[in-house]
């Protein structure tokens, strides 16, 4: 018997709701996320949990790649082969694929058979995918833009009473004055030390971008992030050219070559990649030896319980982004901040991320 | 009442057999291919039918995208508004869109309004998208890699005795010398004059490109397709500067950037946009601005008896792709080739496809 032989596939779709509406300058308002779970289980019994999410639009489609064609084509393969499945899932799809919703598909099933590789080794996920450290830096990543400054300042201030020492906040007011008003407000919050981003969520032209980002460099800002559409390379780098705030994307880009003309042509300060959107474990690794090939810092985007292990893991991690959508309150091992503000990797066999089904349960939408 | 207002959308899936297995170099071997229907029916009865289609996978998710977000979303919604409708459905899918399997689903939705609104004109869709001709210059597109070297000469044979002036076979065999071999082949049996392309479905590297394309040149060849990675524009690039053969792609390019980027980096003689999965015709008709900006010829991939409509009509149209996924057959326009090898295009008021219904039932899988 082969005990890593692939004997059974279920994949399931949660829409979970916020405990309030959130904004940003793209997507409009999230009232739900969506959560697809891929549970793998071998011949000897081994079970390995992936996921992807979304912010409450195209679940459905991810379900139904996973659930009618990945569930029958891995069904009896060797869960232990990960490249070589990553490899096939790539080139299977790959006419309705390079990235859209066939990037978060194979991120569910990647993430699964990481699980089980972690698990077979009895080690935790940091160890497994480098072992540099089990804490990695961090932020809270608001989504915020719909929040008046009154609500947006008692958010940041319950960052702060979590033991966080990094913020974010969405830009992308009509007006931009607004945004240079509410930066200036939440640096006056959090005091002239602790580490301040913002997020436009591609809302602005080259020339709003670059208009807002001289506004702003007088709060010392860490990094501006999607600044502009994630397709136009050039017009970040044209950005960055014009401005004193180092760039950051990520979250968008969904294949390793759209993260290599990034590097090669965005002038970037920091990488993003979301390890449910850019191929799993296996595809965020790839771009975490891009960017440490360019000196960039390994940041992340998103499923704050899943990456805090794999930047945790790296030796150029940047900031992890404790994401807005708290999938973790949905599992055992929620994110843990350390006195000194540090996030800490779960200690477990595993990737660390194992969901209370409980919880989960009344959420479903569908199953196998 | 707004006539316009979309009342219904009806969403079908077929799994269609073809007649014999086809394969190319990366897609493997064909047996099917897949094909959705979006039926879109006004308040005053009128109706237009859109369609995309894959190579026999995916079609389920791309099915989920228009049945269960994209119906619901766009019932109610002014059919005529063609432009904002797509702009919607790009924004609000773009977390998971950006291209992939979002590109195909917003393609079916689009054809479908354009449908309706070149009925509503009373017009052949030749002439509402342009209309500088009814008939286009075309090519015989085999899928041949595995057939044997007599079996593809009688194949494009039987393109000659169609009244067929040009032919495309795939190229990207184990031994580079037997692609030659066949080219070398090919070309006697088509004579000196007729248009020959070939195809290599992104299966060669940068190198491997530059070495066929050299030992083809001889047999005077009026593009050389795919050759590597449709990601690897620079590639593209190196193998042009090194080759006296044009480029061409386009199939696998899904969103206007992609384009952007290939006719900016790729050295390009050739763009082939295909409206099932570059956003319908509104996504196509992008394209065919960008070629005229840049002096390309405007050809096309796959769908050919809508494709025939769209290069008509455009006064920079190269040659139509008759594709050897039949899904003319299964219309009451087949492709027509005239008697100096030229398509024309249909001459009734819409697409000017119009699927029977009677041919498809057999191969419904799932429908609304």
């Amino acid at each position: 018997m082969n005990i890593n032989k692939i004997k059974a596939i279920e994949i399931e779709l949660y829409n979970i709701p916020l405990a309030e509406v959130l904004s940003d300058a793209k997507h409009g308002d999230h009232t739900h996320f969506e959560l697809i779970l891929s549970r793998v289980t071998c011949e000897d019994g081994a079970q390995g949990v992936g996921y992807t999410y979304t912010g409450g639009k195209g679940g459905r489609a991810i379900y139904s790649l996973l659930h009618d064609e990945m569930r029958p084509l891995l069904t009896g393969k060797d869960a232990s082969q990960i490249d070589e499945i990553w490899d096939k899932l790539q080139w299977e799809y790959h006419y309705v694929g390079r990235g859209g919703i066939l990037s978060f598909a194979i991120s569910a099933m990647d993430i699964a058979l990481w699980d089980i590789k972690c698990k077979r080794l009895g080690q935790p996920l940091w160890q497994v995918a480098g072992g540099a450290s089990n804490k990695t830096n961090c932020y809270a990543g608001g989504i915020d833009l719909n929040f008046s400054e009154e609500k947006l300042l008692n958010n940041i201030q319950g960052y702060l009473d979590r033991g966080f020492e990094a913020v974010k906040i969405k830009v992308g007011k009509e007006d931009y004055l607004e945004d240079v008003s509410r930066v200036a407000a939440v640096r006056k919050t959090i005091g002239p030390d602790r580490v301040f981003m913002v997020d436009a969520n591609y809302s602005l032209s080259v020339d709003e971008a670059i208009r807002f980002g001289n506004a702003i460099e007088q709060y010392n800002i860490t990094w501006f992030e999607e600044p502009t559409i994630p397709d136009n390379y050039l017009g970040f780098g044209e950005i960055s050219e014009a401005i004193n705030i180092p760039l950051a994307m990520g979250e968008n880009l969904h294949t390793f070559h759209e993260f290599e003309y990034a590097v090669a042509q965005a002038k970037l300060g920091y990488l993003q990649p979301d390890a449910s959107n850019i191929g799993g474990i296996t595809g965020f690794l790839q771009v975490a030896d891009l960017a440490a090939k360019h000196n960039l810092p390994l940041c992340s985007h998103g499923m704050h319980e899943l990456h805090v292990s794999l930047l945790a893991s790296q030796p150029h991690s940047g900031y992890l982004e404790v994401h807005s959508f708290p999938i973790d309150e949905y599992t055992h091992y929620p994110i843990k901040i350390d006195e000194n503000g540090y996030a800490v990797a779960p200690d477990v066999p595993g990737t660390g991320v194992v969901f209370d089904d409980a919880l989960l349960a009344p959420h479903l939408v569908k199953k196998s």
